[in-house]
């Protein structure tokens, strides 16, 4: 298949075409910039939400009832679950994600697990891309789930249109959450596992340190649910529905938008940068040698770097 | 205090010339460049442990117990703790490392929290500076604990010789930090709370998962402690003295820090870039308007970026 028919596929909504593209973001193929290209004209029209909190809260499974939600109102759901890249695990992290296999037939529901290749910022880069080819196939709901709850997790769902942090009792405090700079990333607060013991004083906690931040245009929401038994979760697509209007209405999504294209564009860059940097210097040892021998700190070889670069 | 003054303060070993250096680091001030080159020759002395884990398991305690050995050992120690920037915390998070305190008073120790202003990386770019001016200062030993136990976490601990995973029972199991990447980033696991139900489960399982991966020239050992009770820890400094040692023989650590050198300038002078581009976009809006109205896609928009840099 050719990119000109993978663009065409992935536009027709084609399942095979469009886990091929992802495919294609997740190695960084050769064909990514003429795959982007193609269907960039064609995106901007899904609503993306991210879901982001420490493992074991039950994201899947309150993806999986936001999904049938919106099946019921007719939309068509995506997943994008992205993951680290581990030798031991691979891409294939989807056998934990049992209660999503209720949607494994249904032809408008699309599931993915997505697994980077290491780099820094590996993430945070080809997320956004998998995401608008999603879109461009059609979805009109994309759910991108994160594992861990790490800076660059916090960066992946911020780069969403509604951020939905989930948290459970017992399962790291909200203190633990501001730590990893999660609290101002985050549109909607769903404290999920809510039959469980302590559920209220998570609530309680996160109320009080939401009310020590800064004032802000939307006032995040802190809600209660029990995923695992469908409850509490149409409050949640509610909540996402109401934060999203407000942004569209008020002209904050279109900036915000914006503004992340504009940061992609400019990590991308820098990405491109480190990797010509890299291949230059296994071409030469000099540098290494210096660096390791401390003739030149790294700052000074970072500067070596950028002024290489300019020379040709 | 001009840079040189600076320099030589943390050459010296003054307390208050280190805090401010690593202060300018979290700052990425102007005058870091002049600072990495001063204390440049003076690295490379220290041994550096990482500490990741997710939040909860007891890091803290566990490094306040190594620093104890340590100091028992007529070794100085540092502790730093790498936090991602909050606006709710700020770069005050030693508040809650209560154990830590114990240590506060003792001039062979040096502890310090540290925040990074959230560019993506932040802390990886910016922690192996702040280990080398501990090294540059006299810390023999240099424990670098990481909040949170995403790719960018892992990142911060694999930049050290030696990287020791913490766990403990009921706070995410090995599966999920496999999906964390830590796995083949460790070079020791410590089960920690290990009085508690469930601990030999978790070595179990944890030893299981390690069986799985390839081989590698160092097995990595899995031990049991409880650090509140400092029992196990003289085990766990045992390891890593063992870990280091042997890396220390074979050549593999010469490696290990030759290529981090590298990686990290590479990082840098991307990170430079990127801010570069930043800038001239901010003068231009013409890329960011065609970004938006989907003229030109992201990848397109990276290459233009790169394109500009070459040409001035």
């Amino acid at each position: 298949m050719d990119v000109a028919e993978l663009v065409d596929g992935v536009l027709a909504g084609e399942r095979r075409a469009v886990a091929r593209a992802i495919s294609a973001v997740e190695d960084d193929a050769p064909e990514l910039a003429e795959l982007s290209a193609g269907i960039y004209p064609e995106t901007g029209r899904a609503a993306t939400i991210g879901l982001t909190g420490a493992p074991g809260v039950g994201k899947s499974t309150l993806a999986g009832e936001l999904v049938r939600i919106a099946r019921a109102a007719d939309l068509r759901a995506a997943v994008l679950a992205v993951d680290p890249t581990s030798p031991y695990t691979g891409g294939a992290l989807l056998g934990d994600r049992v209660r999503m296999q209720d949607h494994a037939v249904d032809p408008g529901v699309f599931i993915r697990s997505m697994a980077t290749r290491g780099h820094l910022g590996g993430m945070a880069l080809a997320a956004p891309e998998a995401v608008r080819i999603l879109d461009a196939a059609g979805y009109d709901v994309i759910f991108v789930e994160t594992v861990g709850v790490g800076q660059a997790e916090v960066d992946v769902a911020a780069a969403t249109d509604t951020a939905v942090v989930v948290m459970a009792p017992g399962m790291g405090d909200a203190v633990q959450m501001a730590k990893a700079g999660i609290l101002e990333a985050a549109d909607v607060f769903v404290v999920n596992k809510a039959d469980r013991d302590g559920a209220p004083d998570v609530a309680k906690e996160l109320r009080q340190m939401l009310h020590m931040g800064a004032a802000r245009d939307w006032d995040p929401p802190v809600l209660m649910a029990t995923s695992a038994k469908a409850e509490g979760v149409e409050e949640v697509w509610a909540a996402i529905r109401e934060h999203r209007d407000g942004a569209e209405a008020s002209g904050a999504l279109t900036a915000k938008r914006r503004a992340r294209l504009l940061r992609e564009a400019e990590s991308l860059a820098a990405e491109r940068f480190r990797v010509k940097a890299a291949t230059a210097l296994e071409h030469d040892p000099t540098l290494g040698d210096d660096l390791a021998e401390r003739r030149i700190d790294p700052y000074a070889a970072a500067q070596e770097l950028l002024r290489r670069a300019r020379g040709n």
